[in-house]
């Protein structure tokens, strides 16, 4: 007798066990261990071995795990982090953000998608992943220079952008169609978002002092873990999606005293929860549900160049006209192609509503793929004589 | 628009939430966190609001939950601590087991339910709560004496007798009756758990040494919980709850070397995670299905004394057959009847498959509460002056 607990505690045991044999075999490639959560999740899913097909197991997990990971990288995301980077950052990850958009949005429109399907296809392309960036800089040993700095603060507003353009996508294409009474419930939504980053600052001391009069074990863990879900619930109960809500909630509480055991609590979650997010998105691709036609091919082709091109040629332009150098204006654009975060949640969500097909979905996997691979060798070659 | 995520994250959050305002009131009632859980999953389910009335987003959790905590008391269970706290305990904790085991089925059989309903009462009533037990005896500071000794050891058996209990009974009627074909999986499933904890330490030094060359992050604890996490779908996969697996693969790599960090590491997951179990226990409660009759009331007084008489009565004679004066004999046995732990899940276990109802359930739970109300009263008014 094989009862509900068995299917569960597999499915969750093939899903981490792959997720941690590909992060390894990632990190002896030295590519990023996200790249193989999500290889993991194609591998267990029905691409490959379909020993996972249905995901919902998987699912509770999963989301706990994307708002724990997002909540924490704006709570580490200091608002004085952002001075110190400065406008030149905010510029550069701005020009990718809109070059991106908009090629994502015209390739839609170019291929007779829908408006909605176009506005995804370029909210999927806005994002950079600031761990990959980070970890591509800190191997080429380029952080503490000047194109570093901009690379990293350009890659941190990106998350900002990223969460933004999502969120007005996401909010107006709520009804399946863009009319004025959808900006209701993203104007609703937007300002409780706002009035959390405004209010939840002067509640610094009382969230401190009530985790020193609790008795529960782990309480700062705890405290913020549930602050963390309930900013991403909030978001998701005004038709937004949990990640604007994690993210500022988590942006709102950056100024708490936090020791180094939080830190390492919260990479405990970070390693065992928040892989699952990766691996489900990997299951949730299925290229056997249609044969891609040809211009299909073209399609996903177009899609991966778009968001390559985008970010080079948005962030590269955006910084020389900032003054900054031709070779390290190029630099800065290419170490702002990767991808693995916001991306991934954005098309996530979309294939789930139905927005997006299996094939821009596959385009936007390979993107992550494609991008990590080319970005430290070509990083590599323009800036190692800067 | 409100998908999947927003109801995702608000079971999540709801059970969460309540689970540690609970575990809170209860600290500092000087009672078990774990009261707190169950306390939770009893309000926010059916039995007061309501909130939570599907439980599909808490149960993957769940089941991940109470699989790291049945493998941490595997793992902490040293068996150089068996030998220490020696057959006295082992001997006291038998004695409670066999009394309350075949009180349980006595009443069973006298209230007229079926065979395999009866054996799962006699099931529910056998294991003890080691953690409660344990804060017990730590708060009257008798830890250290004689007779705490065999109380902690008699616990520490008890859970292994539970272990032992279950996996026969469940084994049994995993048919739905009682016939000689359904030996077939106990056999198979029994030698392979006891494979694993003749075969498993052998591996120690494989293990240790593996962690040392893996470069994923948390190694060790990513390492153990996916071990912990095979032994107890093994063993769900073999018709035995995961309860057997994930503990003997606990006790089987107890010899492993493991430095602080690695406990502090799952005690983040089993405060984040595991409670998320005791709250499903909670929501799993519904007395509004039926009005309880008068002779259902009377099922339950009967259930819930037997849960007490048996432990007192069994493990107190067994103390005082082995020498134990009759005071503190007594004493032992008070102090073995709080629950909390292994007779949850197969509580759980029996209502998910219908073998008992939930006024059994309902009575499951009350033992609990009564019993941690009762111990320390009791047991502080007769050991203080032993």
């Amino acid at each position: 007798m094989q009862t509900t607990e068995f299917f569960v505690l597999l499915d969750i045991l093939l899903a981490l066990f792959f997720a941690k044999l590909m992060e390894e075999a990632m990190l002896r490639l030295k590519q990023a261990p996200v790249l193989g959560d999500i290889l993991a999740g194609i591998i267990v899913g029905p691409t490959v071995l379909g020993l996972i097909t249905s995901s919902e197991n998987i699912v509770p997990i999963a989301w706990l795990g994307i708002v724990i990971l997002i909540f924490m990288a704006g709570f580490e995301a200091d608002i004085k982090e952002f001075r110190r980077y400065g406008s030149k950052a905010a510029l550069v990850g701005l020009g990718g953000v809109i070059t991106c958009f908009g090629m994502g949005y015209l390739i839609g429109l170019m291929w007779g998608f829908p408006q909605h399907t176009s506005l995804f296809l370029g909210a999927i392309l806005t994002p950079t992943s600031v761990g990959v960036t980070v970890s591509t800089l800190s191997e080429l040993g380029i952080i503490h220079k000047e194109t570093g700095y901009v690379i990293l603060g350009a890659a941190v507003f990106d998350d900002i952008y990223g969460v933004i353009v999502l969120t007005i996508i996401y909010s107006l294409i709520s009804e399946e169609g863009l009319t004025l009474s959808n900006y209701g419930p993203l104007i609703v939504g937007g300002s409780i978002l706002a009035l959390i980053v405004v209010v939840m600052p002067r509640f610094t001391h009382h969230i401190e002092r009530l985790i020193v009069h609790i008795r529960i074990s782990e309480a700062p863990l705890i405290l913020l873990l549930l602050l963390g879900m309930g900013g991403a619930t909030l978001s998701a109960y005004f038709g937004l999606t949990p990640i604007p809500g994690a993210f500022l909630m988590g942006l709102a509480l950056s100024g708490i005293h936090s020791p180094e055991a939080l830190r390492t609590d919260f990479e405990v979650l970070e390693r065992v929860i928040t892989p699952l997010f990766f691996v489900l998105a990997g299951i949730l691709l299925n290229p056997w549900v249609a044969t891609p036609s040809e211009a299909e091919m073209t399609l996903i082709l177009a899609i991966i160049g778009a968001g390559l091109a985008g970010k080079v040629l948005g962030c590269g332009s955006a910084a020389r006209a900032l003054g900054i150098q031709a070779r390290n204006a190029l630099g800065i654009g290419i170490a702002m192609m990767p991808r693995a975060g916001v991306d991934i949640v954005i098309a996530v969500v979309g294939l789930s509503l139905g927005i997006i097909n299996q094939t821009i979905y596959l385009s936007a996997l390979s993107l992550i793929y494609v991008s990590s691979l080319l970005t430290p060798l070509l990083a590599k070659a323009l800036l190692k004589h800067t």
